[in-house]
C-alpha cells in the first residue's frame, strides 16, 4: 500500500513528506493505521545527525496511536480494531529479561531494531514503484506515517475510550518520566522528591511522585512556563536551576538531602546535582537523560559511601504491553492530566515545524494528528 | 589511671608508644580493657598526614576488642566483665538514622567524634602528670591502648567465648566485606558476582556473596598471594586485575555483566570497572573503597539508563550492636575462616611494624594483643 510519512533524507536536513510504499504485515506483525504521534527530541536528535547510530533514509516517528488495521500469521493478542500505543521498547514475555521483574528491557528483538529492520530482518518500508529501494525503519516504530507496519510484542492495547491524541504520549517521555518515580525509584509515600528538568520526562516524574504519595516534590528547571506546568503536575515547590540548587535543596531538608532525586536533562552536570541532592544514608538519585557522546557523570566516592546511590532507568522501567495500558487507564481515571503537556497540534506535512517549536523550546510537545 | 599507648604526635613520623593517662567513664561512657587489636589503613592514612580531616595528637586505633572493666552511670547494655567489638560506627538505636532500616549510619554522636572528643565534648585522654594536655580520641575508639573510654552505644557486646584476637577484625574491614554482600547488596542464591580486591574488605565481600549463596565469585587483584586468599574464602574463579578485567567478565557472562559487583581497592579507575562490569538490566555496582581527595568515580550514563546501579557502604551497612554480635556468632558457627586473615601478631611497642608491613602489602592483618 501506498502511505504518507515523513522521511529523513539526509542528516541536518528537514524531513521530507512522502510517498512510500508500505508491505502488509508478515508473520508475528501487525498494520497499525496512525491517529496521532508526538513529536519527541529523540526524533530531532537522530535527525540531526549527532547519533553516532543513526541512518537515512529511514521513517522517524516512535510515539505513535493508532488502530489495529490488519495482523500478520499468527498474532493472538491483538485484532482488527484493537486501539494500541506504539513501544520502541517491546515487551516480548519470554526472554531472560521479561522473565525478570527487574528489568524492562526485552532482548528479544534488539539488535535487528537497532539496524533498522523489522526482526525477521528485512523492512516493509520501500520506495514508491516495483523494486523500490528499501526504507529503513526508525526504533522498529517508524509513526511519522499514516500507517506502520511493527511487531505484536511491541504494541500496547490500550482502552478503546481513551483518546488516541492523549494516549500516544504513553509511547515515550511521560511513561518513562512516570516509571521512573514508579517503577525504577519506587518512591515512598511522605518522601522529599527532587525533580531536576521539566521537559515532559521531569513532569512525568513529578507526576508519578505526586501519585506515589511524595509529601514534597521540588522541580527545578530554568523555564518559568515549564515550572508553572510542574506545579500542574503536583510539584509543591519549583526552583530556577544553577549552582546553588544543591545547597538549597540541602536548606530545604535540614541538610540531608531528597530521599529521591530525578535527573530528566541529559546535562552531566545536572546529574551531579542530582547525586549530591540526594539524602545522605538512603537518597537514590535516578537518572533518565541521555548525555551526549564522551560525557560522564563524575561522581565523588564519599557520596557513595555515606548511602547515596544512583540508578537509571530506559523507559522508566515500564514492561511496555503490561503497563502502559495500566497507565493509559490512570489517565483515564483522573489521576494525570495529559492535555496539559499538549502545546501544538500538526499534520504531518507540518512535522519539520514540529521540530522547529522543540528547538525553541516552545511547549512540551506537538502531536500529530492524521487526518 | 595510667595506660600505654601509641601516640600519633607528629603527621607522617612513627608512633610514639608511651604511658598516658585515661580518665574513668563518665555517663554514658564504658571502660574497656583491650585484649587485641588490628593495624588498619585508617590508621596508616591519618597517620600520614594525607587525611585533611586528621588531627595530633591522639592515639589511633579502631579495631578493638577487649573487656568491660567499667561502666559509667546510666549505663544499662553492659556490665563489667562483657566481651565488646570497639564501632567506630555506633548505633544509639533512637536517631532517624538508627530507627530507619535503611542506613546504619548513626547521627547521635557524628559531630563530637570527627572532632576527637567523646560525646560531652571532651576527651579522657591527657599527657602525665597534673594539668596535662589532653589528647584527642581517634574514631572515638582510640584502640591502640591498654585500655579505652569509649560511650555505650559505640561497643558491640559479642559471644564471650568467642576468641578477641579474632573478634577485633569484625570491628572494621571484614564486617564492611561481609555487610557491603549481605546489606547493601543482598546478593541473590545462584547470582554470579565479582569483588574488585582482595585486602580485607574485598575477602570479606568474597564470604559475605558466598554465604548469601552466590553461584559465581570472581575475586580480582594483582597479588598472587590474595587471590589464593580469596579462594579460601569461596572465590570460585580469580584474575588478575588489569585493563582487559571488564572484557574478561563479559565473556564469563555471554556479553551481559555480573549480577552484582564489588569494589575494595579505593581505585577510582577501578571503580569505573566494577561499574562497566555489572550487568545490563539490574547489575549492582557496591563501592566501599576510599577514594583520594579530589578524584571522582566517572560513570558513563548510558551504563545507568541500560539498568546498572550504583551504591555506596560505610562499614557494610552493619548496625553495629545488633549485627556485629550476629557476625561473630557466623564466625563461631564455623561460617567465616577468620584465622586466614591474620598474617602477624604483634605487641602495642610494635605498632609501627603492623604500618611497614601494611606499607609492603605484607599479610592482610597485623593483630596487636595486648599482654
Ligand atoms: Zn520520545
Ligand atoms: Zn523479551
Ligand atoms: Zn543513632
Ligand atoms: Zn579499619
Amino acid at each position: 500500500m501506498k502511505i504518507r510519512a515523513a522521511v529523513l533524507e539526509e542528516f541536518a536536513k528537514p524531513l521530507v513528506v512522502q510517498d512510500v510504499e508500505l508491505q502488509g504485515p508478515q508473520r508475528g506483525e501487525v498494520l497499525v493505521r496512525l491517529v496521532a504521534c508526538g513529536v519527541c527530541h529523540t526524533d530531532m536528535y537522530t535527525a540531526s545527525g549527532v547519533d553516532p547510530s543513526g541512518y537515512a533514509p529511514t521513517v522517524l516517528g516512535h510515539e505513535g496511536a493508532g488502530v489495529v488495521e490488519a495482523v500478520g500469521e499468527g498474532v493472538t493478542s491483538l485484532a482488527v480494531g484493537d486501539h494500541v500505543v506504539t513501544l520502541f521498547s517491546p515487551q516480548c514475555r519470554e526472554c531472560v529479561h521479561c522473565v525478570s521483574d527487574k528489568t524492562n528491557i526485552c532482548l528479544a528483538i534488539r539488535e535487528e531494531q537497532g539496524k533498522g529492520h523489522l526482526p525477521d530482518g528485512t523492512t516493509r518500508l520501500s520506495r514508491i514503484g516495483d523494486g523500490g529501494e528499501p526504507i529503513r525503519h526508525f526504533m522498529g516504530t517508524s509513526t511519522f506515517a499514516e500507517a506502520t507496519v511493527m511487531p505484536e510484542i511491541a504494541l500496547a492495547k490500550v482502552d478503546p475510550e481513551a483518546p488516541l491524541d492523549r494516549a500516544c504520549l504513553f509511547a515515550c517521555g511521560l511513561s518513562t518520566g512516570l516509571g521512573a518515580a514508579m517503577n525504577t525509584a519506587k518512591v515512598e509515600a511522605g518522601s522529599f522528591v527532587v525533580v531536576f528538568g521539566a521537559g515532559m520526562v521531569g513532569l512525568g516524574a513529578v507526576a508519578g511522585a505526586r501519585l506515589q504519595g511524595a509529601e514534597r516534590i521540588v522541580c527545578v528547571d530554568l523555564s518559568a512556563d515549564r515550572l508553572e506546568l510542574a506545579k500542574g503536575q503536583g510539584a509543591t515547590d519549583v526552583m530556577v536551576g544553577g549552582p546553588d540548587a544543591v545547597d538549597e535543596i540541602l536548606e530545604m531538608t535540614g541538610g540531608f538531602g531528597a530521599d529521591y532525586t530525578f535527573e530528566a536533562t541529559g546535562n552531566v552536570k545536572v546529574m551531579q546535582q542530582a547525586v549530591e541532592a540526594a539524602r545522605m544514608g538512603w537518597g537514590l538519585c535516578t537518572v533518565t537523560g541521555v548525555a551526549g557522546k564522551g560525557e560522564t557523570l563524575d561522581v565523588i566516592p564519599r557520596y557513595l559511601i555515606t548511602g547515596r546511590r544512583v540508578a537509571g532507568s530506559s523507559f522508566g522501567g515500564v514492561k511496555g504491553r503490561d503497563q502502559v495500558p495500566q497507565l493509559v487507564d490512570r489517565y483515564m481515571a483522573g489521576d494525570i492530566d495529559v492535555d496539559a503537556f499538549i502545546s501544538h497540534r500538526i499534520t504531518l506535512d507540518e512535522v519539520n515545524k514540529g521540530f522547529d517549536l522543540m528547538h525553541a523550546a516552545d511547549g512540551i510537545r506537538s502531536v500529530i494528528e492524521f487526518a
